[in-house]
Order: C-alpha cells, then sequence, then structure tokens
C-alpha cells in the first residue's frame, strides 16, 4: 500500500469546498462537504459555547454534518448564555449561506477567553466567504489562514493512499495552534483546531478506531506549554465515495496526517526557536512512555535549556521529570539518553544510570534547530514519541501581550 | 497566645549552631544541634542520592540527629553508587569534624543533577566551617547563603510562642529555592530545602501531624516552574527543652514560619518580577481548591500575561487553567474572580461566568509587585491558598545557562 502525499489540504477530498478571509485578528472560515463527522473535543472542564455546541449538534444527527464555520480572534468561551445564543447565530448563519440544514453545521472558535463574538462581523465575513467558496488548493489555504491566531504559518496537509489509480482514498486537513498548547482530546469531550476530511469507504466503529488512535498518537502528544485550551477540537469528516481500503491501511494514513499537522503546531509553538522531539522507549507501558514524553516536552526547565543549546543542564532536567512523571517505578541506574540534531549522529549522553559526554558532539548537536532525544527506560518494550518546542524570550514576549 | 517574630533564623533555638561558606556557585553549610529530626522528602521517583541517604539515616536511629550537613553547586543526584557512597562520605567527615555519631548526620543536596561531588572541596570547605560554628545569627544567616543556588536573597524566619516570658517556644528555621521549584513532600519520601529547629515539647504524633500540615499547606502550595526536583527536602528538628505550648499553638506558629519561608522562596522564584498569591475558595473539596490554585500559579499563560500585566489575558488564562486542573465538576457560570495588588483595593473582573471590568482600576492593580488572585468557585466552602511568581525573559534567560 502507498501513501502519497498530494496537495490541496482539504479540498484534496472530492466534494469539499471552502474559503477563509482574516481581517486583523479577526478570521473566518467555512467549509461545506456533506459527511459523517467524529469529534474528539478538549477534556478541559469548562469547555467553550462552540465546543458544546457542536458536541450537541454531533450527536443530534448521529454525526451527519454538512459545514463547518470557524472563527479566529475570539475563544467565545466564558460568555455565559449569550456565548451559546452566538454559537447557534453562527451555525444558522451558515446554514442560511450554504442552504443547508442548521442542525448540520459544526461550529468552532479559537482567540482569547472570556470575550463576546462580534456577531456584526461574523455576519458581513461570512457574507464574503460564502462567495468565494472553491474547491482548489486556494481553499483550503486561506481556510486554513484564516483560523491562525498566533501561528507564524497556516497548516495543510493531504495524502492519497492506494495500490492503483482507481481505488485512491484522500485525507487531507487544515490545523491551527501555536500557545495554549497541550490538547487532551476525548472521543466524547486546544486551542487547536483541525478539520480533516476523507472520501475513505469504512464502516462507523472503524473509522472511531482510526480516529482515537490517530490523535492520541499526534494531536494528544504535543506540548507547547501545557495550558489545556477551552476551545480544542479535531473533526474528522468522511464523506464516502472514495475507494475501500483496509481499515490498517487508513489508520496509517490518517495518523500520517494527524501527525503531520501536529508536528507542525510543535514546530510554530509560540515564540519556538527549535523544534523537539522525545521518544521514549524501554518503558513497561505505553501509559509510562506516554507521560514521560510528554512531561519532558513540557519541562519549562528543560526547555529553556534546550533554547540555551546546554546539553549538560537538558539532561540533568530531563532525568529530574522522568521521575517526576512516570507512573511506575523507574530505575536511574536503567536509563539511558542519546540526542540527535539535523546533520548530526546521535551521540549517547547518559548510559545506564551516568552521564557520559556532555561536552564536544553534544553541544554541537544542541545547536541544530530540530532536536531528537531518545530516553531509553531500559525496562520494557514500550514506547511513545512526543513533541513540542523550546522555551524562548519570544514565548514570555507573545504571552505578555 | 502571642507569636513573635524575633532574630536569628535556625539559631534562635538554643543550642543549634551553625556556620556557612559558599565559594563561586559551590556552598557548604553545617548545623549542629542534637534532637528528632521529622523528614518530608521529594515525592519525585528519582531521588537524589542524599535525599535517599537521609531518609534511611532518620530510619535506622528513629529520627535522632546530630547535625545536618548541605552543600550547594552539586545535586548529586543520577551519580549512581559513587554519589550514595560520597553522601555517606560527607555525614562520615561532618561526623568526625564534630564528634558526633556518624548515623546522626543528615545530608542534602541542591545545584546541577548528573555529576559527581567533588569531595575534596567539601573536605576542604568543612574544615573552616566547623571550626566557625556558631550560635548566634551569623551562624544562621551564612548558613542559609551557603545552600544558595540561583536564589537571590537568602531565606530565614524565627518565632518564638508563648503567653509569658518562662514558656516561650522558638521555631527557627532557613529555606532555600528559586527554580526547579514544584516541591510534592511526602512524609516517607524541590529543589529547595529547608532546616527548621524547634525547642517545643511536645509528643512524636503530635509533632508530625503539625508538620505535615504545615508543609501540605507551605512548600507545597509554592510553584515556580512545575519541574520538581530529585533533591527537595524539610526536615524539622526537635531539640526539646523549651515551653509546653499546645498541639493548636504550635501547629500555628510552625504554619507560621513555613508559609514565610515557602513565600520567600517564591517572591525569589527565578526571573521573578512580580509575587503572586492565589486564593481558591467556595470550592467543593480542599483537594479541589489545592489544585486549581496550583495549576493557577504554575500556568506559562498566566504567569507571562502577569508580566505583561495584563488582565484580560491573566482572567481568561485563569478560566482555562481553573477548567483543565479541577478534579470535581466545575459551573463557569458560578465562578467568581477578583484581583488586588500593593496600595489597591481588590477589583471583581469575573462576576458569576462574565467578565466585569477589565480596564481602568484593573490594569492599575495589574501594574502591582504584588498581586493577589481571589477565585471564587461558587460551589462549597473549601479554599486553598498557593504563591508563585511570574514568567519572565529573566527565567528564560537564567535557565537557558
Amino acid at each position: 500500500m502507498e501513501l502519497e502525499r498530494v496537495e490541496g489540504g482539504l479540498c484534496a477530498v472530492k466534494g469539499v469546498r471552502a474559503y477563509g478571509i482574516k481581517e486583523g485578528k479577526n478570521g473566518l472560515a467555512l467549509i461545506e462537504g456533506k459527511g459523517k463527522a467524529i469529534g474528539m473535543f478538549t477534556s478541559n472542564k469548562i469547555k467553550a459555547a462552540p465546543v458544546r455546541f457542536t458536541m450537541r449538534q454531533l450527536e443530534a444527527r448521529e454525526g451527519r454534518i454538512s459545514a463547518i464555520i470557524a472563527n479566529s480572534g475570539c475563544a467565545n468561551s466564558f460568555t455565559g448564555e449569550r456565548g451559546m445564543r452566538n454559537a447557534e447565530k453562527m451555525a444558522e448563519l451558515a446554514s442560511s449561506s450554504l442552504g443547508v440544514d442548521k442542525e448540520e453545521v459544526a461550529v468552532a472558535s479559537t482567540g482569547p477567553i472570556g470575550k463576546q463574538v462580534d456577531m456584526g462581523l461574523i455576519e458581513k465575513q461570512l457574507g464574503e466567504v460564502a462567495k468565494r467558496l472553491t474547491a482548489d488548493e486556494e481553499g483550503s489555504m486561506t481556510a486554513a489562514k484564516a483560523i491562525m491566531t498566533t501561528d507564524t504559518f497556516h497548516k495543510e496537509r493531504a495524502i492519497s493512499i492506494g495500490a492503483g489509480d482507481e481505488e485512491r482514498v484522500m485525507i487531507g486537513g487544515i490545523a491551527k495552534g501555536s500557545g495554549m498548547i497541550f490538547p487532551h482530546l476525548g472521543l466524547s469531550n486546544a486551542t487547536m483546531l483541525s478539520f480533516i476530511y476523507t472520501d475513505v469507504s469504512l464502516d462507523a466503529e472503524a473509522l472511531k478506531r482510526c480516529f482515537k488512535d490517530a490523535v492520541d498518537n499526534s494531536f494528544n502528544m504535543i506540548v507547547v506549554d501545557g495550558d489545556m485550551s477551552t476551545n480544542d477540537m479535531v473533526l474528522l469528516v468522511s464523506t464516502g465515495g472514495g475507494g475501500e481500503i483496509s481499515e490498517g491501511d487508513f489508520r496509517d494514513g490518517l495518523n500520517f496526517v494527524c501527525t503531520e499537522l501536529a508536528k507542525l503546531i510543535a514546530r510554530d509553538g509560540e515564540g519556538a526557536t527549535k523544534f523537539i522531539e522525545v521518544r521514549v522507549k524501554g518503558a513497561a507501558s505505553v501509559g509510562d512512555a506516554r507521560e514521560i514524553a510528554k512531561a519532558i516536552v513540557r519541562s519549562p526547565l528543560v526547555k529553556s535549556a534546550i533554547f540555551g543549546e546546554r546539553p549538560d543542564l537538558t539532561c540533568g532536567r530531563i532525568i529530574a521529570t522522568i521521575g517526576s512523571s512516570a507512573i511506575g517505578d523507574v530505575d536511574p541506574d536503567s536509563i539511558s539518553i542519546s540526542i540527535k540534531s539535523e546533520g548530526h549522529r546521535a551521540v549517547l549522553v547518559a548510559r545506564k544510570g551516568e552521564f557520559v559526554d556532555l561536552s564536544g558532539a553534544a553541544r554541537d548537536i544542541m545547536k541544530g534547530k530540530e532536536i531528537f532525544i531518545d530516553a531509553d527506560m531500559g525496562k520494557g518494550e514500550r514506547e511513545a514519541t512526543a513533541w513540542g518546542c523550546d522555551l524562548s524570550y519570544d514565548y514570555v514576549k507573545i504571552n505578555a501581550g
């Protein structure tokens, strides 16, 4: 089975049209495409109005949706009843401009918490966006740009999977996210947003299994700051009509798209000067490996040591983080760590409980822009990978407002 | 019962002698004073050699100790068997220079993880320190200075409690800590170090109850960065011989000293420009109140918004943090938040689910150096208070090495 990267983002999937505009901090994206949606939403106990609204929409129609409307510049979170009425109003506006059922519109928002949506602006922007909906790559690109907040680049990926030309399945998605990134998405529950379309023909249960697996291994494994948003949302919409491939092949494809989009978010973390990939292997359980990997990319001390290009401090702080995050027992004497970066071979910096060589090659590696950390717990066979970025002066600057 | 602040730190307690020296990054403190010690140690699963060593020492002699030796500049953590031999050697050196039993010496270390202790330097510094042990305030002050790492000031507090002149009970302590501060100290298990002496006459069980209560409400409620050290240790040594006071009065006194020391650590957080106190009230449980309060002072987004003096961003991010950290249910529509700072009256910024006024007075309050945040969950009667500091460029600078 062959997996090929293609252009077009969302719009690589047949029947999907999109467009978005961004004016200053305020953007609006509209995506049209009929299909069955599965959503994964923030597990924050305070969920923004659009999150609660979309959860309800998906439930009412067993996931059948016709459109997604998403704004940036206002999270519509902590906005009381008026916030919920506005989320509903957004769905209504989208429904009437597209001539689709208002129960089949999903709504998403991202931006500062605590202020009401400017519905006048939404209405005005929607008027323009609806006119310009398009099924080519411009549609996906403008939608991806419209939902950006502190993002410095737009994020989209598309692939086609299949053995021959006839049977190809398309998966295309867009995403946004740069700060308040510590998604913990549940099936019944950042601000990261991602909308993914596919035309695969697979039954609902298989789709759900693939989706949960992909999100758990991608969006749920990125950390920019460890702050969980009230607005995180990932929607997978299957339009059907594409080729039939095995569940395994589709899972691999969806994993690829979600992981690529998640890594783009980590790479674009607020103020990031370096991209970090942490692979924890040799763990007793996948749970342990996941917690440790995420804790390492979350640690402000590890992140600032990487920003400072200091292998010694980085490794020492990784050790402390392993000990504070592991679920099961940890034996420091069995832990080994190696690091590498683009253009450099991996160097062992800790071997079974002791530091090895933190000068020379290790210092050169830390000067790279893509830092790969491999931490071997020496306990078992399980592993997990997390992605994040360093902590720079600019993170503070961006978030100091 | 009257509680009076006195000078002298550790040495306010009769029979306690101390001294410390600091040469560049390397410091050594020696404290002599016979008594029964209770320890609370980091719950990091990777514990530094001196932590494991001291836990063993306290167990072997039912807490009887005669001296504490503590070095800064090297954590003696992730140092294998040699690290443990060095911790033991430190106890032996202290024992022979003081003529006390080597089983009755506690050892503590703070500094970078992963390097071996320079035993030659320890021996040399110990020679000087042992000669200059003194029972006056210089003893406590020099010891407090010797254990500093990135601390910008030394930390000590002493009080006397009692009704008359005869019956007074003394409690005196020193502490250090500035980064890698997210202590989670357990009775059977930062780098924050604190050594507290008292001459109170109370039974062992009552002492332990008071100590656990005080540490849980003080050191366990401070966060600088959310990174848990392998070296955190708080020792309470009761020398006896002082007056008899009720358990309640002693608990209040010990709470006061521990809280003061903990707040000094928060105030001296790496790069801090503002001290933050977060009180969560109206919670359904103390557990909920504690988790939420700590999560707010831990959040990089809240901390950088406070650094940036932005009431709107601060409050929005507090809302997201409440939702992501609460153990029990959260009803956003019942949450109210008020803020104040030195010289300003409190201002309500969120009232039952909606923002009120985030301009004017709120902006002036955020310019203060001591920011007090009061978050009312509107759910119950429980409360908890946590302390921390803002996230500034200097935090990144200090930790980038």
